[in-house]
């Protein structure tokens, strides 16, 4: 089975949830800047985070299944799977957003995220699998340091949102952090950051 | 007339239905898990339901099409009925949801749910006429056990959502078993259940 | 410039109309099969005329661009007009049935089907015009009888929709008639009913 | 890397933007002509102008990509940049409106037609970049003079728009003219307009 039908039905769900998100975004109600930054600017800062987050999934998507030449009946629920993790970005983004940045949608903004990625890598195991070892999929990971990193990053961010609360917004910023550090690691370029990583 | 634009049609429209159905999602009102449960819990978890459908649909779909060399004008008004059950999901869905699991609502989703199988054979025998009796798709099917024995588990779940009721919970819980049923059924991967049905 | 992408783009408008007017269904109140007729009732079957239409308008833009070999500029704005006017049958659609048929809806929405109609007769014409008087959508079209009778029994709703009013639920009922006529017209196979057209 | 799924996804994404801004319309309370106008008159009118500017984003984008043959990292994410700007033309376009063109939204508005043209510019340039400076883009784009004029009338707009008021009504005119005008000037077939410019 080739791909192509899998990768034009996934462009479609990603550029669905991708535009949605600013269904969620309440227009002021006040005609100020100071109403714009009050009411709306929290919102227009997480959907620029939810975004950058389906931008970088589209983007990685979009370079694993170029080296992906056949999909099996698992890559295909793998790859819903995925997606259905994503289709909630807007549920949690709207929840983080309404509570004000409370504790507990903050952290489940965070499982959210973190589901995704364990679904990106559940999809990515499967197409290794299913195209052997030395596939180009396999040559082009590398080490796949960001990729590795990830999850621990989302885990630490998660452990924050879990201890903030309105006498800890320190943790709050530290969570919120976290989930910024993963979105800008994956958006700067592979070569520089790996070398980065590397080097240090 | 080839195939391709009715596929990337229903693409774009089970996409669209796939996606929209988060809209549905009410965010909490309150920020504590266990207001993540009583507000959205069940909404959750119909969702997912409902996004496993259109799953299993749109998977049925791409290999059908796969096999399908040519559409006759019957066969993309077979597909637009198909696709007209499939976009009153989020409607049925909602209503069952905000019900609270209540007869009514609970039957209209499974008779949703019948709708769209009826109109899938439909489809699929249109399909089959134009393609001739020794078609690709016609060995590929093979018994269809499974698109025989649905729509009979649809009918069984219609019949316990209608007996069920406030003071017949046990009615509730067994029609979402056999809508449940039909939907694990579909997402097992084919030999296996095929070998398994065949074999008792 | 070839048709592909303008093709993939209005593909992919046709999807998102005929998929978002679903969340303009309101979820029934209360948990009846009454209810369902009483509250959703009259929206189900607006919702259902204006799917077909949805479907009958990306059939024949499907056919006519299958004909058309190169897009030009004027083209590309013919079709955004046509895709203009059928973005709007969501909002008429649903103010058409807010208002349970009252006079100026029914007429509003009549105006919207026709607007839609001459946005695709100007489209055709452009293409007719691009492609030459002795090209293959020229044949194709022959005396392209529903289309030339089409406008007329839009403006004769059109005529019964303004005319129509609370004590005057005949015109109404008229209106709707001529309305579901046009769509019954295109759905019913084109050789078929051009024949009964042709001998009469 | 090349562009055709890149060019699906915008294809997707814009489809959507230009779709969903219909569900901003609020239906009319009253049945009647005059609460057409009132109620949705100016919604109606500020939705064709969001329409017209997508679909002339649309346009050029296609254009531009016909002439692009590789895609690098940097172009996929100076995309999705556009397509942000872009995707908060429903949020800024129903903010202005429900405003009834209040200065601060007004503003808004402009500052958001601009933010989406410099993307336009940064997306342009990286592809030439990519490209070379002998490349068809290259030659294609000739002098340019509406991609260099428009930011100039944006800037004038927002102006005209940072002035207006309920008691400088005159300000709210130029502003919205303003965005009008460029609009006109891009849907007016390329040839006639350069000339025209270039002549005076």
């Amino acid at each position: 089975m080739q791909t192509s039908r899998l990768e034009a039905f996934s462009d479609g769900v990603l550029a669905i949830i991708i535009t949605i998100m600013v269904l969620e975004l309440q227009v002021p109600e006040h005609h100020t800047i100071a109403a714009l930054w009050h009411e709306a600017g929290l919102s227009l800062l997480t959907y620029l985070l939810s975004f950058v987050y389906i931008g970088i999934y589209w983007n990685n998507h979009h370079h694993m299944f170029q080296l992906t030449e056949r999909a099996t009946g698992g890559i295909l629920w793998a790859n819903l799977h995925l997606l259905f993790w994503l289709s909630l970005y807007p549920f949690t983004t709207a929840w983080m957003d309404e509570s004000h940045l409370a504790r507990v949608p903050l952290t489940a903004y965070g499982v959210n995220l973190l589901g995704a990625a364990i679904a990106y890598v559940v999809l990515q195991t499967r197409i290794l699998r299913a195209e052997g070892s030395d596939g180009p999929l396999r040559r082009a990971l590398g080490r796949d340091l960001k990729g590795k990193i990830s999850p621990f990053l989302y885990v630490a961010g998660i452990v924050a949102a879990a201890l903030s609360g309105e006498d800890a917004r320190g943790a709050t910023i530290a969570a919120l952090g976290f989930y910024v550090l993963v979105a800008v690691m994956w958006v700067i370029p592979d070569t520089r950051i790996e070398r980065a990583i590397a080097g240090s």
